[in-house]
């Protein structure tokens, strides 16, 4: 198995070698920009650690794919911040900001189309289950997406309805980076249900860890600023456990701080927070983290991983969970 | 070979078969309306009609494809129509407007997806032909619609620039809609590469004639509104061949026209509709469909296609460029 950086690094590579240079390119450069802000690329990383627990055998295969995987990401991201009329990602501007909303969409439509064609790089036996494992992902984030805009309107939703749709919008895609890479590889099926079942849990942490950090990480460490959840009304698992958990009189009070202005913002964020801790939110998002991590790995149990397979698996599930931002 | 009349109803079956009864409802109906809305439904009746050519086996193999054309040639219009600002589509609401902006991106999104899992319904030998084939045609139908935002924005495109962009935007997914046909029949190299290159000549013939319609077309038949191109400045073969062909004096009149505000709409109509007479540029217009009608048929020349062959692509033809709406 290759290392760490190693992997990283072909990455980082396949990345670069993406070819942008198409014409026109009013389309195409706005497509780079956003590839080049750049971010985690987990979803590459978990698709070639889950190959190369297989195979060495590192080639075009198994990059396009990967690249493929990254591509649509930022496809998805590049369309969510027109929806979300969002100026910045990652201190940068957003495509939408930096050009315009028509930029955007179509931009972000060819790189959907783009997408596809790195995912065809793989010639493989095996393409017909890629293929569908991909477009089934796909259709489901922007189902999750759906889900996610219909709360903003609606003052109440339940824990199912917000587990259904970071399983969706998240949870999937970050499965199916695990599942391609399986599958390339030529996993058993046995195996690869595993490894899709791993990810899909480690997904679920995964969004879990990011709505948490955003209330009560650590601002320089996670790369924008804290509050901006709390300041937005947006129903993370927080809120939505709060309400869950709370008495009538506490539920009044999370309706009192929602209601409070952006002029009022800093209090807001404040008063959230204590609610937060005050109703045990804090603790118990820690340990649901937690116990979708032990799902995560409970999934690979009895599957006929090896012990050096389980190592590589568990590093890469504790560095999701456990960061900082 | 089926007549004209079983295939428009095969096709027709195909497209209300399609799964609309997915979740979230939000997501799904708009895309289910989109569809709805009808049209000529001429890609996947191309597709269809080349298949025919060889093979009266119709089955999931070719429906699934011709199904994925129509949808991705309205999940263009649907993301057009954001785009354009556009109210109405063939007399009713576009999605953009019954729904909103954000519904629009992402139904259209999941719209583009679901057009890949209907083309993964062929599970031929050629699948990696279609796929690419497909994919390459989907890029370049949003580099067409690229060039043609950015021809809004700038006062003067030659002819070359026009005949490019309507290449890109309107002729290469006809002309694979055809190719598609072609290659699931098992067509040969030779003859699938003469049917592309009758239906893209087709396709540019079919885009003039649109251009010329909405000038000079009978409104009832058109089903929209006539000189609504006129009204918004559009670059159509008609305003870029007055201009090429224009006198200083000429092209001073025609800018002091194209200057006349939306109040002034009638007489602007009228005023342009005069210019383009006087121009020579309607007759020229006519002549030009004429040429690449004729560059159609003789695509097919000397490739081995039978009587029986030729005289169903020569209907459809005929058909596409003399129409009235």
């Amino acid at each position: 198995m290759y290392s760490r950086t190693e992997l990283d690094n072909i990455i980082f590579r396949s990345i670069c070698r993406i070819d942008f240079n198409r014409e026109p390119r009013g389309l195409y450069e706005p497509l780079e920009y956003m590839m080049s802000i750049g971010g985690k690329r987990l979803r590459p990383r978990l698709c070639l650690t889950a190959f190369n627990l297989f195979s060495d055998n590192i080639d075009e295969n198994i990059l396009g794919p990967a690249v493929a995987l990254e591509i649509f990401h930022n496809f998805t991201l590049l369309h969510d911040d027109i929806m979300d009329c969002a100026d910045t990602r990652r201190g940068q501007l957003t495509v939408y900001k930096k050009w315009n909303e028509n930029v955007a969409i179509l931009s972000g439509d060819v790189m959907s189309i783009m997408a596809y064609q790195y995912l065809a790089h793989y010639n493989g036996s095996r393409r017909d289950r890629v293929l569908e494992m991909f477009s089934d992902t796909a259709a489901k984030v922007c189902e999750g997406q759906q889900y996610d805009m219909e709360f903003e309107d609606i003052p109440f939703i339940t824990m199912d309805d917000y587990m259904n749709m970071i399983g969706l919008k998240t949870a999937v895609l970050i499965a199916c980076s695990v599942g391609l890479g399986a599958i390339i590889a030529g996993a058993s099926d046995e195996q690869t249900e595993a490894l899709y079942n791993y990810a899909y849990q480690l997904g679920l942490a995964f969004q879990i860890t990011d709505d948490y950090l955003d209330t009560f990480g650590n601002a320089s460490v996670f790369g924008k600023k804290i509050g901006g959840d709390i300041r937005n009304n947006k129903k993370t698992w927080l809120l939505v456990e709060s309400f869950r958990v709370a008495d009538h009189g506490q539920r009044a009070e999370l309706d009192r701080i929602l209601a409070m202005g952006e002029d009022e913002a800093a209090k807001k964020i404040e008063a959230m927070k204590e609610m937060y801790q005050m109703l045990g939110v804090r603790t118990a998002a820690i340990a649901s983290i937690e116990e979708y991590h032990r799902k995560a790995m409970a999934a690979l149990e009895g599957k006929g991983f090896s012990a050096e397979q389980i190592t590589r698996l568990k590093e890469f599930a504790a560095e999701l969970v456990h960061r900082e931002g």
